[in-house]
């Protein structure tokens, strides 16, 4: 996987492939690049754009009512807000057909963001929830051709950035992570090719806005984060009546042009075309036209921060949306449209009751941005501090026995 | 390896890239094409193109001083006519150092035609004259990927193939035969990348004749066929002090664009260029200008051919110079330059005393096509039958032990 959430969101270079006759804002996003004029992503244009679905509030209920589980916050607030055939999916769930779940990640750098770790913290909750197994593809590879780094380099970040992963939580008897570099076998390596034999280098071009300058790695890479959508990539798990099992894949909405891809091959080789659940871009703590980078480490939450560090950044950098000054805002309360703060309970705040006494309080001016910053430290905080803990309980051989290729017998137990 | 020796030789279309001003013939090889006006290549010229040496009679000589060998027919007869840095593999020879040879098949038939057998035969010349290790790559993913063929059905020929290859007479110590969808896997997969992250899409397109209709493995393909090159492709065989090991490749010269692509990828990844060793193509029965072709099996002899077949073949569809009839031919005598019995016993019949008879008596006109078909009848039917008794030896315990991933510790014993 290219970026993950919210790692990209750039301030836009006009590029003629958004733009409309109305000179409306122009946006582009793939895997490699998410830019918009003025920085903010508008998630209708690309969802018509990209020909998937929305997720609504009815699909949301039968979700819940199918599981019996209460909908993810990322789910029931809308972070996780496109898909495609997840009701084909929820249909299958009823009839008590089985189907398996694929994420990922591009393993560029050791340190991640909260924004890294959504896919990761919304797949642990469907297999929580749906009790089947899950894929989780590192792409060192792509990186490696990609970033210009090394293939042991890519390797190494690959293992790092496995340990936060497993830090998730993850179930080790229904979770198989796997580097491309280490991972690369026959099974896998077969269905790449049957991809190939599908999509032509124009396609690839047109998809992922390649040229011929770039190198030729570049133009195989879509066959490979393609190839863990079919089950029989990975024999050790899925052999006999699974090897046609239907995959669900959560990710950030800048893949979907892989999968689009995916689904396109997916009848021509007998599989069924792998659903989706599409997440919007998390949000840089200078607001959604800022860009949370690597390279400004005070334009994002890191796993890795102190609470003294986070404090610092909440309270110095996350745009707010009150007043100057307190009069002014105890007169006309704080732009919730625009306030990270809130737009950050709003992914991490799972009381709705008490999200929904805040936006109140904070919007009518009652509550101050000092007094709503406080509470997303301490809620920040608790996740850090859950993630610092589990990250350093996981060990080498922890990640040996995640990465192990290895039957998952009670996979679906 | 996408065609062999003499697979190709097809009438050539017009093509842009072998014009030259004064209208010369036109003539176009690379992997998937060799096609000439008027179907006779011109070596001279393709030598001169792709930049390669002339292997002259100066080498040869220095090739059996420092072997202590005969040379090969193949090679005192011109069939291996061309190389590139052969001089620095005799020279590190002589210094005693070590080196290993790289051959390859593109397993698209069954059934094999002598032109096929013509590198093997050379290649296993060479092992037997140097003591090095060998490894042969069936790449059954590119026929896969141009040929349309199932990955089972690529496999499945890659197999049958192998044992043709082995009754060539390999020593098991020494060889190691590998299939590209079997044998992908992180050590090979890990130069693939390396090798495609040093060599654009453009230099791709330029160097293949690709364009972006073609399906996206084409692309990456030439990386597959560059990474046995490199030793740490093959860990089991070449690690510690073997690890940059020097590699000599025999092959058509059809060949010949992957590895100017590999030899420029070398010096980046602290490689050796690969040396190699370059063949002209093998002619068809009807002559240089027609075209040796599975679809007609009168235009070679196939080692599945029965003695008659072999005897049919070459008294009705062998092109003649000789004359029309034995009173003509009495007394003008056969035209060498186009008779294709002199040629093929050019290539298959050792003894020089014997060919230089004929030579001078077929030309002269003291002998008689018929003769000198008879004599060729017998040449080839021994080829053929000591092929088919080796091949029908070889058995599937055989082509296991051939394809076994493992150590060769006597390989330069």
């Amino acid at each position: 996987m290219a970026s993950t959430t919210g790692e990209t969101l750039a301030a836009a270079e006009p590029i003629a492939d958004g733009r409309t006759e109305e000179g409306e804002e122009e946006q582009v996003v793939n895997p490699w690049e998410v830019s918009a004029k003025g920085g903010k992503i508008d998630y209708d244009k690309l969802v018509d754009k990209f020909g998937c679905q929305r997720l609504d509030e009815s699909l949301i209920q039968r979700f819940e009512r199918i599981t019996g589980r209460r909908a993810h916050v990322f789910l029931r607030r809308g972070l996780f807000f496109a898909h495609r055939d997840l009701s084909d999916i929820l249909d299958a769930y009823e009839r008590g057909e089985k189907f398996y779940l694929y994420t990922g990640r591009g393993p560029s750098s050791e340190s991640l963001h909260l924004g890294h770790l959504v896919p990761f913290m919304f797949t642990k909750y469907l297999q929580d929830v749906f009790k089947v197994p899950l894929v989780i593809q590192l792409t060192d590879d792509e990186k490696c051709m990609w970033k210009g780094l090394s293939v042991e380099e890519s390797e190494r970040l690959a293992r790092e950035n496995a340990k936060d992963i497993i830090a998730c939580g993850f179930d080790i008897e229904r979770t198989f992570i796997f580097a491309d570099f280490s991972y690369m076998s026959p099974p896998i390596y077969k269905n790449i090719v049957r991809i190939a034999n599908c999509v032509t280098g124009n396609k690839i071009v047109g998809i992922f806005g390649l040229t011929l300058e770039d190198y030729g790695g570049k133009f195989f890479f879509p066959y490979i984060q393609a190839a863990p959508s079919f089950p029989s990539s990975f024999p050790h798990i899925f052999s006999g009546k699974y090897s046609k099992l239907r995959c669900l894949i959560p990710c950030a909405i800048d893949q979907d042009p892989y999968f689009r891809m995916t689904r396109d091959v997916a009848p021509r080789l007998s599989y069924h075309k792998p659903a989706l659940i599409e997440s919007k871009f998390f949000p840089a703590l200078q607001g959604e036209s800022g860009k949370m980078s690597a390279s400004d480490p005070n334009s994002a939450i890191y796993v890795t921060d102190s609470l003294k560090d986070i404090k610092n950044k909440v309270n110095r950098y996350a745009f707010s949306g009150g007043q100057d000054t307190i009069e002014k805002q105890r007169k006309f309360g704080a732009n919730l449209e625009v306030d990270v703060p809130v737009k950050y309970l709003n992914f991490f705040l799972d009381d709705d009751a008490e999200l929904l006494s805040i936006k109140e309080k904070y919007g009518s001016g009652a509550m101050l941005t000092g007094e709503v910053k406080a509470r997303l430290i301490e809620v920040l905080s608790e996740i850090v501090e859950r993630h610092q803990r589990a990250r350093a309980a996981v060990t080498e051989e922890m990640v040996d026995a995640f990465m192990a290729v290895r039957p998952l017998p009670r996979m679906f137990g």
